[in-house]
Parts: structure tokens; sequence; C-alpha cells
């Protein structure tokens, strides 16, 4: 099962956006809600018996005195379920139980190769899934959604990879499928950078749109928060800035990047070209990781090629800026971790390249969440999913 | 005056929601209100008064018959007053007189320079719109909105070019309030390409998302509409296309743009660096129409030259494919009447570098609106910001 639009318009001020609210709000009384909806108490009334008998909201302690007696509050109930959620990268993934606010309960890593093929992922995200629902207390019938994200173009609607640039095996095999023996529950699929973003901007930056979320790891990738809601184009593949052409002036072979064309930025700045050329320096480095540890040590060719990768990183996000103006830009993956040598040439192609209107109240700035970003962003991708008001109501109604 | 945000959120079912309803049909019955709306017959009934009272709805004929006596239709009342717009390029500008649906009444075109400043260009625009008012049988009070459209950087809520790389004289210039002495209306300026896109999408392709409009005139601009509405990002400068860096092979020295920088899309491949490359070959062209005559003429040098311009645009297309993933790519501007000589070049790069799963259903076509598409655009969002809900609600009540 998956996520699909909404099939029939929720109706204004109906159950569905009332508990929209509760979700927005640690509590509300009865009167809040009459406020924030204009409905009659006798509706909100109506409106809350049904999400306290569905299990959706809760009594939370008393509200402050109206006078009379005290008025009762109500409070989303997060603990009704539990979400299962896995970011899944090239090389390793993090998988998480959350509650139904998105909160992490319990998160486990784990290496991996993602060009193992799906049966091989999926089936250590089962098994790791299993083990976070017992360590949680909860059954496979409590888990009320499936969220993963992984490191490839993602078709939202089919929860399909297609055509990825890695993850070979992947194109367009039905994850919600493989999924739907154990798990009664929607699952979702997203590209791994529009899960972050998501989790950034709803936790770190709520009132801020746009907001674009550029992921450096192995390869580079970006996610865009507009008005709250991910940014996925007309097919999902929104965002795709790793593949776009970039200009080195001194380059007289253009580098042959993983999609097959040459010249793209992650055929520069990606950690796998980083490594490729500290390899050509004759360092001894495996792994991104292992370079980000050597730019900590000063080695001064380390040092020198993050930051000719910031600068080229930052030709391509003074693009994006130039293309999208953005409030905010937030920086994430494993590059991000040699921070000021990178952060500093992409700040400063960024105020070289773009129009001042669009400079003059941006940020770029390093990520708050980290490594958990993708996870509550699919946790929190998920609740708005399963409590769409349209879907609130049929349920309720069900 | 200019166009803020919703200062109160507009009651749902309220009468500003109903007269919605009738901008986006020819013409409705009770029944349909209701049906639509889920509003009660005689909220329906009082609704409709208040509206038929406003003269913003009128009777519109007989509906079919509904078993008993034939329903009543009703519809948006166009000719209510006009909508007065401008379409100012770096050369020349065309302006009409709109009824409130969009439809050009009157127009008029006029050699104009954008450099001499706003005083001379909004002297002139200002005696077009009273002779287009004189035309059209309609008083100055009967204007209900002014809009704009300048081929600069816009701050949309305080109707400013801001900091532009053409346009001396305007950076700032209080546009609005030049117009305050004459008329009561609201004032709205925006950049070209939004007006245009903004037309194009709304008439063309009322159904697709996201839509990217690219204007090659003498600089290069682009405009996206994404469900429905001009995306402006955090300061209205979104959609630079023309100064993005791009990449040519074989090029030592960068060219230099109008706007400080080196190797900007558009010092390849706006008109003004075609004037100047055809001029370098010893051709006498003086304007970008010179150079467009020259290229139907099917000299050797300026296909070349416009191919050649073709596939750099076409790279920094293929980058706004790889960011935004739009379904339509709409091209205008004076070098897309080059039509297949450009078109070649564009369609070439964007299939190249651009992922399948955004390419796959992408379309890259010229503009059907052609040159009404910025009238035609100003006219649809002045009638959107005029006829906003909470406007309505406000007018109704006052």
């Amino acid at each position: 099962m998956t996520f699909s639009a909404p099939t029939s318009q929720a109706a204004p001020g109906g159950v569905g956006e009332v508990l929209g609210l509760f979700r927005a709000q640690p509590s509300l009384t009865r009167a809040d809600v009459m406020e924030r909806t204009g409905l009659s108490r006798s509706t909100v009334n109506q409106r809350l018996d049904a999400l306290v008998g569905a299990g959706l909201i809760a009594p939370s302690g008393e509200g402050a005195s109206t006078g009379g007696r005290p008025a009762s509050r109500f409070a989303f109930n997060q603990d009704r379920g539990v979400l299962l959620v896995a970011d899944v990268g090239a090389t390793g993934m993090r998988t998480a139980a959350c509650d139904l606010g998105g909160a992490v309960l319990v998160a486990r890593e784990c290496p991996i190769d993602v060009a193992d093929g799906p049966h091989a992922v999926l089936t250590v995200i089962g098994r790791l899934f299993e083990e976070m629902l017992a360590e949680a207390g909860r059954t496979t019938a409590e888990a009320h959604g499936i969220g993963l994200d992984v490191p490839g173009p993602v078709d939202f609607g089919s929860g399909q990879v297609v055509s990825p640039p890695i993850m070979s095996g992947w194109d367009r095999f039905d994850i919600p499928g493989w999924f739907a023996d154990r798990y009664a529950c929607p699952v979702l699929v997203d590209k791994d950078v529009n899960a972050m973003a998501f989790g950034e901007q709803r936790r770190v930056y709520p009132d801020v749109s746009p907001l674009l979320m550029v992921k450096v790891g192995t390869g580079v990738g970006a996610g865009l928060i507009v008005d709250g809601r991910v940014f996925r184009g007309a097919d999902g593949a929104a965002g795709d800035i790793g593949h776009i052409q970039v200009t080195v002036a001194g380059v007289d072979t253009e580098p042959i990047c993983r999609c097959g064309n040459a010249g793209c930025l992650e055929a520069y700045a990606g950690g796998w070209a980083l490594i490729r050329d500290l390899r050509e320096a004759g360092q001894d480095v495996a792994t991104v990781d292992d370079a980000v540890a050597l730019i900590r040590t000063g080695d001064l060719t380390a040092v020198r090629l993050v930051r000719r990768a910031g600068r080229i990183l930052g030709g391509a996000i003074a693009d994006s800026v130039s293309l999208l103006n953005p409030r905010v830009v937030v920086i994430t993956g494993q590059l991000a971790r040699a921070e000021e040598q990178l952060f500093a040439g992409v700040r400063e192609m960024v105020y070289r390249r773009s129009l001042p209107l669009a400079t003059r109240s941006l940020q770029i700035v390093p990520t708050k969440l980290d490594t958990r970003a993708g996870l509550i962003g699919l946790a929190l991708l998920l609740a708005d999913g399963i409590f769409a008001p349209d879907r609130v109501e049929q349920l309720l109604s069900a």
C-alpha cells in the first residue's frame, strides 16, 4: 500500500482538520478548538468525542481556569502506534522506531552496500524493524507506517526507485510490496535528501520557505521544501543537483561521472570523486570517512582538494540560489563534517555569483539534525500522510 | 497601494470562495454552487444575492431544466471594470486594457529604452493607459488594477525593482506611488517572465505543474509556476537563469556579462551576446530582431551562432530540469522566433544531460500566447489579487 493523492476533499472544520490542530500544538482546550475553527461548542464536542474514541487524542492534565471549573486539555496521542523508518545510504543505513510525533524511540545503525540489491538490503531492514519493535515493546500490528529513503531517484506515487545511477538491481523493484506480507500499514519511499530536508525544515526552520538541503556524501543530491511541503517536481525527480554540469577553470578533460555523462558536479565534488583524487595524489583512503579524517589532520593535499570541492559545489549551489532563491541552504552528508574547509568555498561562490536580492537574507548552514534528519523527516512525512484530513475522516467513518 | 499577504483567513464557504467558483467557470446554477460548496440553499441564496448586489456576478441566461422551472444561471461579471497592464521590455513595450477575466480589450505597442529610467517610461505608460481607457469607453475610476512587468528583479511585496543589472535609475523607485495620484486601484509589479509564465500556464496548460518558462530576448530569464502559482522564492528573485554559469568547451576567456560576472548564460546565449558575436563576424546587426531576420535568411554564420546559443541555453535548461523537474518548458522571447534552429540545440542538451525520470514526459515547446503572454498573465495575476477570498469579504462587508 502506498500513499496516493486524496480521493476526496476533507470537509472544512471536519474531524481531520481538528486532529491537525492537535498535531501542531502540545495541547488544546475545547475553547482553543472553537476559536481556531469557528465551530460551535456542540460540534467541537462531537469532534473531540470521535477523536478520543478512536484513541487519536487523549485528555492531558487541566487547562487554565476560565473563571469557572478548569477547562479540560487534550493532546495528540503520539503513543497510539509506531512508525518504522530506514535511512538507506550507499554504504550504511540507519533505522528507527518513532512515535507518531516523529520522536525517535529506538534507533539502529548498520553497514550495508546498497548495490547488493533490494533483497539483501530489505532483509536486513526487516530484521532491524522486528528488533526495534521488540525493544520498544510494540507489536507488528502497532506499526502505523513504514518509511524508507534511498540515495536515488524515486517515483513517489508508486514507491519505486527509477533508473538509479547507483543502486543496481533496485530499478522499479516493488518496495511497498516487499513489506505487504508482514505489515498492513502504508509504505512510503522517498529520495534520501527529500526526507532529510523535510525533517530539518519542520524541526529547525518551521517558518522558513524555501529551504534547500544539499547532501554531500558519496554522491551529491538536493531536496527543496516550499511552504512546508517537499517540492518533488512533475515526476519526483526534482533536486538532482549532483548531475548538473559545472565549469572548472584549468580542467582539460572533464571527469566521467557514475551516471555516464562528463563534468557533473559530483564527478568533481562528491565523496567518491574526492577519494579518487586523494588516491591519485598517493593517499591511502578507502571511504569518505577516511577522507574526512585526513582533512581533519590538516593534511595539505586533502585540505586543498576539499577547498576546491567546496568552490565547485558552491558554483552549483549559486546556480540553485539563482533559480530557487531559498531563504536557508542546509548542507549535510559526510563531507559537511569537513565544516569550514567546505563551507568557506561554498559561501565564496554563492555571494560572488548570485543576485544581491537573492543573497541579502540568505543563510548557508550545516545541518542541526545531522544523522537523524532523514529518520525524523520520514516519520513526519508518514504522519502527515496517515493523518491527512481526508484519511482521518475515512478512518473514523469506516 | 500594493498587494500584501491576506490579513485574515477567508471563511470556508464564504462569499469570497463562492466568487472564486464563478471566476473558474463560464456560468453556474444555484444547484451547482450548493453541490460544490456543501452549503445549504438558503446560504447559497444569501451569497448570490450579495455578489449580484455588488455587481460581481450577474444572471446569465437560463440553465437546463431540473424537472420544474429552469434554474437560473449566473456568471462572473467580467465587465464590472478594467485592468490596465504594461509589459515592459528592454527596447519596447506592450500595453493593454483587459476585462476582469483577462481578455484583451484594447492593446498598444511602443518602442522605448528602459534605461531612460522610470520617469520617462512611466510617463509613456500613463499616457497609453489614458488612451486605451478612452478607446474602451471607460473612466479612470473603472480601473480595478494596474499591472506592470519589467525585465529585472522585483521585490513583489513592495512593487520595487531591486538592483537590476539593466534598467538604470529604476533601483527601488516607487512604481505604485507613481500611479497613486491618478488611480485609486492596487498596483502590481512583477518580473516580466513571471507574468508570461503565469499567463501561459493558466490559459494554455491549466492542469500542468511545474511549468518553466524561459525568455530568450535581449537577456535571458525564467519563471516557474507550481500548483498554479508563481514560484518567487524567498525574496522574489527565483528564476534568475540568465546569470547561472555555463560550461562551453573550447572557450579560453569567458565573456563578461552585463551583471559584472564572467561566463553567465546570457553572456553566451542572450540576444545582446548574439549581436556582439555577429558583429565580430562582420555582420551589420543592431537589434535582436535584425539577428533573427538574418538567421531566417539562412546566413551560415548566423545559423551556426544561434545553434551554438541553443546548445548553451540547453545546458542551462538541462540544469533547471534536473533541479526542478518541470512537466513543460515553454520558450519565449525574440530569439524563440528562430524556432527550430534554437530548439534543436535545447532539446539535444536536455535529453542528453537530465535524468530519464525527469525527461520521460517532458515537453519543450515554443510559447502559444507569444507577445500577449505577459499582458494576459498580468491581468490574471491582478484579478487573482483583487478577488482573493479575504479581499472580497472585506469589500462586501465594508
